[in-house]
């Protein structure tokens, strides 16, 4: 199999590297040759090309079976009126490659709870997956701007809302077989229109599957008050943005937490869904799980290699327990190193 | 003075009743006549006269000094394709009025830690106040709907942001002089300017506040990982309504939660953050503290009574400690009634 890396800026390259470790030992191990090619996006890419997705990365994306993304942005590029932004590499890949359904799974490790602001009761069984649309709504629409004013227009098609629906039905399906489908539909005519047409897919095609509608507002107290109830969460763009950032603290870091972008095709993109931390870069501290939970993801979504793919998240699972932790999860002075974490691992 | 009471839906009507009972007990105990008037707003509103915001009710609230509002909507209104629906009255008078400015502070209370899914070491002290934008962005933006797609325009000025983010620093001048400025700058169009607007009027009018910038999605995780540092925060509708959602988790219970809606005139809308609560009204169990925090605030930001205002405050303060508390707060078996907590606070 083909896997194009992307390891972006700050600590992107130090937990790819540990990714891509954990994919060989993975391959040596099961008999797979997965060859791996690495390419430019982000702040790296607009330093060497002056394009945040030079063609060449995207070329090698589209021929690929998978894609591996670290992390893009830091300070260096942050001004948000310059020209190119290191987050236009990411949101252009999501639409070139039509990558609509973002997973971002969450199921809290008890070795982790400590690490959370959310008290540990609450935890205890919550596992959870935000399918955020993720190629359409106010990221992609309309922007204007004058000197007194600016608009961005949010805008969503049937077809658009269809197939993430489905693709989130699918999943509750393999899972526990509810759904939460999350809007503002008391305010939005996106959001009606988004209810509209969950309510029928789910009618219609997948009625085995329990539909909940909420509204976004009270779904960022539900997440907190009782995360175990859910099961599969179902939300468009930027409610999900929010709300995925929101579940990460359920789960004590950032750093646990992977990420699939999946479209038609057969290439995914996978990611951490924690950012660049340009303040701990190239120190060899970051924490390189959700990295690794991301490959084995890949290793489910793109390649169909579910055994290899549990086998890594049992792994991860298993240093969590013996408490094998870098900085962001241990005690003062108890701390791993990426490479020390990446070496437990495999 | 004059009160317009709007009761609304739902447990509307037992809460503001209870924050009637206890400005009137103020207005005794201080020598004020307050004069109350009720009006109709809601789904009671459509009920009897077939829209959501009768002109009488926003004539009435226009010469009044302030306005209690309790709650909106229920399920008896809540098709989204209703031609009109609750929540519109409520929008209505909110931009009729020009109370471009809701204030929503968060306080939580040591009595009600038990109750928040965050745990206790960091509540202890929280004291912020979210400043929402309530007249612009996407709530109010041109909406088009078609057969197959539907869309939200979100749009913002200059004047606009300015104003809101001067109330905003006036209310950190008065607290700790800290203001976190919330967008997302690195996708949204509005964002940029909601941007430069703010860290413009910081540097030239109000350079003693301290300002900082965050993306939304890293606020939504730092409410919960770090909430004390937090003083005065701004941000738009959209964003503001589901922050200050969240936010309140840390509080305990949405039940102890008021705001104030204020613009450049004198009158001011008060309201509970929670609402209608459908499935406990017209049962006596409400929590009525809310909408007698809201009550504190109309005595201070509308009609300058300052020592009142915390007065109020101090008694709820005081019954919490003393663990009077309503079924949403208390333990098996040791609630007290809507009307028994409004006595003890009196
Ligand atoms: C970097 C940014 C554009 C991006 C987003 O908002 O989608 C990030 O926050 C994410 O969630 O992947
Ligand atoms: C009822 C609804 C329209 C309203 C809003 O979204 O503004 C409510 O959620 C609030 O926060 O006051």
């Amino acid at each position: 199999a083909d896997i194009v890396v992307l390891p972006g800026d700050g600590i992107g390259p130090e937990v790819t590297a540990a990714a891509v470790q954990v994919l060989l030992a993975v391959g040596k191990r099961y008999g797979h040759g997965f060859r791996f090619s690495e390419h430019l996006i982000g702040g790296a890419a607009i330093d060497a090309t002056g394009e945040a997705l030079p063609a060449a990365t995207l070329e090698a994306a589209r021929r690929a079976d998978a894609v591996l993304l670290g992390a893009v942005g830091g300070p260096k590029w942050s001004d948000p009126r310059a020209p190119v932004r290191p987050e236009q590499g990411l949101l252009a890949i999501r639409a070139a490659l039509g990558l609509f359904a973002n997973l971002r799974p969450v199921a809290p490790h008890p070795a982790a709870f400590g690490a959370s602001p959310i008290k540990p009761h609450l935890l205890n069984g919550v596992d959870l997956v935000v399918v955020r649309e993720l190629t359409g709504g106010v990221y992609f629409g309309r922007r204007e701007r004058s000197d007194d004013r600016a608009s961005d227009l949010c805008e969503y098609s049937v077809g658009e809302i269809e197939r993430v629906v489905r693709r989130a039905c699918e999943l509750a399906r393999a899972r526990r077989g509810r759904l939460t489908s999350v809007d503002k539909a008391n305010v939005l005519e996106t959001s009606r229109l988004w209810r509209e047409v969950a309510a029928r897919v789910v009618r219609d095609e997948y009625p085995d599957v329990e539909l909940e509608h909420q509204l976004v507002d009270s779904m960022a107290m539900h997440l907190l008050a009782k995360p175990r109830e859910y099961d599969v969460i179902v939300t468009e763009n930027m409610f999900g943005d929010i709300l995925t950032d929101e579940a990460s603290m359920l789960a004590g870091s950032l750093g646990l937490l992977p990420s699939a972008s999946l479209g038609e095709g057969r290439v995914g993109l996978y990611e951490p869904i924690h950012g660049s931390a340009p303040d701990i870069a190239g120190r060899g501290i970051a924490n390189p799980y959700a990295a690794i939970l991301s490959a084995a993801l890949l290793l489910r979504h793109s390649l169909g290699l579910d055994a290899e793919a549990a086998c890594v998240e049992a792994a991860v699972a298993g240093v969590l327990e013996a408490g094998v932790f870098t900085a962001d999860l241990a005690a003062e002075g108890q701390a791993v190193s990426t490479r020390e974490a990446t070496l437990a691992v495999i």
